[in-house]
């Protein structure tokens, strides 16, 4: 896979970005490899560059901001950390072009889709660490959020993603979405929910399932917040 | 505080029992100081601390479990990274006689709280962090977490805290837990349930809140699974 050369530059422009040159590239393309290309997949790094970029993150804020309670500092890396925000920096860096993907994924844009260009950076976290070392890898984190940390929303604080989204979709004048419960399993304890939401004229659909229909509205709000931002994003007004 | 020769007695015992001795002792200090004490306590050190410890035992399933998947790896952790188990390692190092506690807490008992030794030793591995670096914090607590993640229970995967409770009870001959609404306000999306959670002749009851009756119970039987393991501890068969 390695002889394809737009997939090359596409590797190249990777490490650019992050601002580490592999010693051994198999970790790099390990890391952009979704589970549909192959067996040895991204999955496994994903547990580990989620707990490299939750700490290098954490650490950026407890420094930048040493008033805030812990709770402050908890809810103001939720905002942060999330698929949305490691999409977009993903897609900045051109990792749709980078990813390894199975046949069935690549004919449904894969290579766009949120989760699994979020789930890709992560996994690039885990990879630097294990080319170089944990330090190396935080400040690969510390380089990509910093502007981000800089700007953080305070005021999306402690709103939940059907709130967000529904702002998301006021602001960009468009329909609210249409939850639903596609199927209702078991009682009590064992209740399963699927939900789907619907984002109308803008043709995307997404589900979820959950223990609540309300935890499962959330997961598919959060889902589509990160749709949005991907394919519909807000000019940001100057300030 | 430090001029206290039972409380230096303590810190000294801590710092051995992790295998860091501090440069900068306050760090320790903060990290042991409860917000009932004051306000420069240890919650935003707990922030950082949890962060290192999530990565530092990810790191190590990683490498003791290469076959397992993501998912299982997930469960794994949150087996070893939890409440009782981190309040059963402040326990092994007298953490408790360290504390720095308020009046109300000291008198009702707060050194022997789980809640607050678990959270007091999270901040332990941020004061390490910060008194000399990530690594270091991640050598304490493989040190610390090195036999339990040798002898980590496969069993229990993917159990919630209401079925071990359960099972927790059931082993030690005692009786089922009874769950109670306490509180019940809002409706949808902004509902909150306060829950208890009693073991009767024991004589332990908590509470906590949530959106849902079921997130609620859950919460309360975590603490009560975290009280038991400390106060009623099972003599471990031999294998």
């Amino acid at each position: 896979m390695k002889t394809n050369p737009a997939k090359m530059r596409a590797l190249v422009q990777i490490e650019r970005a992050i601002g580490h040159t592999f010693a051994d590239q198999r970790l790099l393309v390990r890391a952009l490899t979704h589970r549909s290309f192959s067996g040895d997949n991204n999955e496994r790094f994903e547990f580990i560059g989620d707990a490299v970029l939750d700490y290098a993150v954490a650490k950026m804020l407890f420094d930048a901001f040493p008033k805030l309670s812990e709770g402050e500092l908890s809810r103001l890396r939720a905002n942060l950390v999330n698929e949305a925000v490691l999409a977009e920096i993903a897609l900045e860096m051109n990792m749709g072009d980078a990813l390894f993907l199975g046949p069935g994924e690549l004919k449904s844009g894969g290579f766009n889709r949120p989760s699994i260009l979020a789930d890709a950076l992560e996994a690039v976290f885990a990879a630097v660490s294990f080319d170089a070392d944990f330090n190396t890898a935080e400040q690969v984190v510390r380089r990509l959020f910093a502007a981000r940390v800089k700007t953080v929303d305070f005021k999306n604080q402690g709103k939940d993603a059907k709130t967000l989204l529904q702002e998301a979709l006021q602001a960009r004048r468009l329909a609210l979405p249409k939850y639903r419960i596609e199927k209702q399993t078991g009682e009590g304890d064992d209740a399963r929910f699927e939900v789907s939401c619907d984002l109308g004229e803008l043709g995307f659909i997404c589900s979820a399932e959950a223990g609540s229909r309300k935890a499962a509205e959330q997961q598919t709000a959060k889902e589509a917040l990160a749709w949005l931002a991907l394919n519909r994003p807000l000019k940001k007004a100057k300030k």
